[in-house]
């Protein structure tokens, strides 16, 4: 049983406003990205790591990088789209033997190692697995500006990374995605739309959280400051 | 046009863990419950303050608001339940000639006072308004640990407070509530489900959030320290 990851660090980071893709901030020092790399390297059974990034940016995280040799790290070249970079990555792997992979945003850098390694033992026995966190607030469906229901918060979940896969099956969902023209924001909606497959779950944390803005990075650097 | 305001201190704050209950642990240098208070008590249009609170915080909350004098500001004993402290507050008022009220938990003490005021704007216009925020995950919906589909998030709110209604409203409301015995998390929630109600929503920050754990407690800590 072969397990790779793809670390997605892709993202222009047009939302957060920085001078630099904010999967490249320096948190309590080090950059975020680094901080989900560390995890999956630490993660025993995690042989193969992708890492995407944007092409001015592959020199940088290989030099980074350069001394973890223990286990595979290869760094290749994102696509415009979120989803064309995880289809980069899953065919650079294609004729690599992986039999489980774990698809991770970077942008999520508190991701625990637990919820990873859970993530990556359901899709090795179901196939198919995304950590998802616990809905707190009531949620309300809105129309118009007018609230129309109350939603069914017991049976609403928040969508995170990391997410896993047997491998023929998210290359081929993404093959049939491509194929359709179909573009989805995550892996386990794109799994679960192309081939009407049953995705598990690994109940993780709030904190889990996907920086978007310069006020998550505060956040995210508060956080951690705090572990 | 006469507003009042009902700030809910009366949680037992079993769930945080804390020696006092959340509302009064002091946040850099105010307890939690006095910020939502200074807001309201700022509103111009705010002429009717009335705490809800622990039998044994009644006189703790009146000491603090003492020199508050410029509108009435009165310090009332709540229920065990949410609704309960709601119903007693809605009854002190029942004879002192309300037109809206605005209903706000202190547990959220990051409220922004624009949105404060946006919401007793609606709820004078429409009869009933809640702030909400917007949902920044992809959610899904779960049965038995598999994901059954993938929720409409666009239209997917998370409620929060203050909530905003015309008095005889959420009068009547509560009374229904009372008598068919149900039980509500929230008045937006309870004045939909009784009455079949059109409800408003004012789109607020995602920073507005209930404390309900002391991680909430160090969040809020750092996001007002910042300010």
């Amino acid at each position: 049983m072969k397990v790779g990851a793809i670390l997605l660090a892709a993202g222009k980071g047009i939302r957060a406003n920085l001078n630099v893709p904010k999967q490249f901030i320096e948190i309590n020092g080090r950059e975020m990205w680094e901080y989900p790399f560390e995890i999956a390297y630490r993660i025993s059974k995690v042989e193969d790591i992708i890492i995407v990034t944007l092409g001015e940016w592959v020199k940088h995280i290989e030099e980074k990088v350069g001394c973890k040799r223990k286990k595979s790290v290869t760094v290749i070249e994102g696509g415009d789209k979120r989803q064309e970079s995880v289809y980069n990555a899953l065919k650079f792997m294609s004729d690599r033997d992986i039999d489980v992979v774990a698809i991770h945003d970077t942008a999520r850098p508190m991701v625990s190692k637990d919820n990873f390694i859970d993530c990556i033992n359901m899709a090795i026995k179901y196939s198919a697995c995304t950590v998802v966190s616990e809905v707190v607030d009531t949620m309300v469906i809105v129309q118009n500006d007018s609230i129309e229901d109350i939603a069914p918060r017991s049976v609403l979940y928040h969508v995170q990374t990391p997410q896993c896969f047997q491998f023929d099956v998210i290359w081929r969902a993404h093959n049939n995605a491509r194929e359709n023209h179909n573009v989805y924001t995550d892996d386990a909606t794109l799994v679960l739309k192309e081939l009407s497959m049953d995705i598990k779950i690994v109940k993780g944390s709030r904190l889990n959280i996907k920086v978007t803005s310069s006020e998550d990075i505060e956040l995210v650097k508060y956080l951690m400051s705090r572990k």
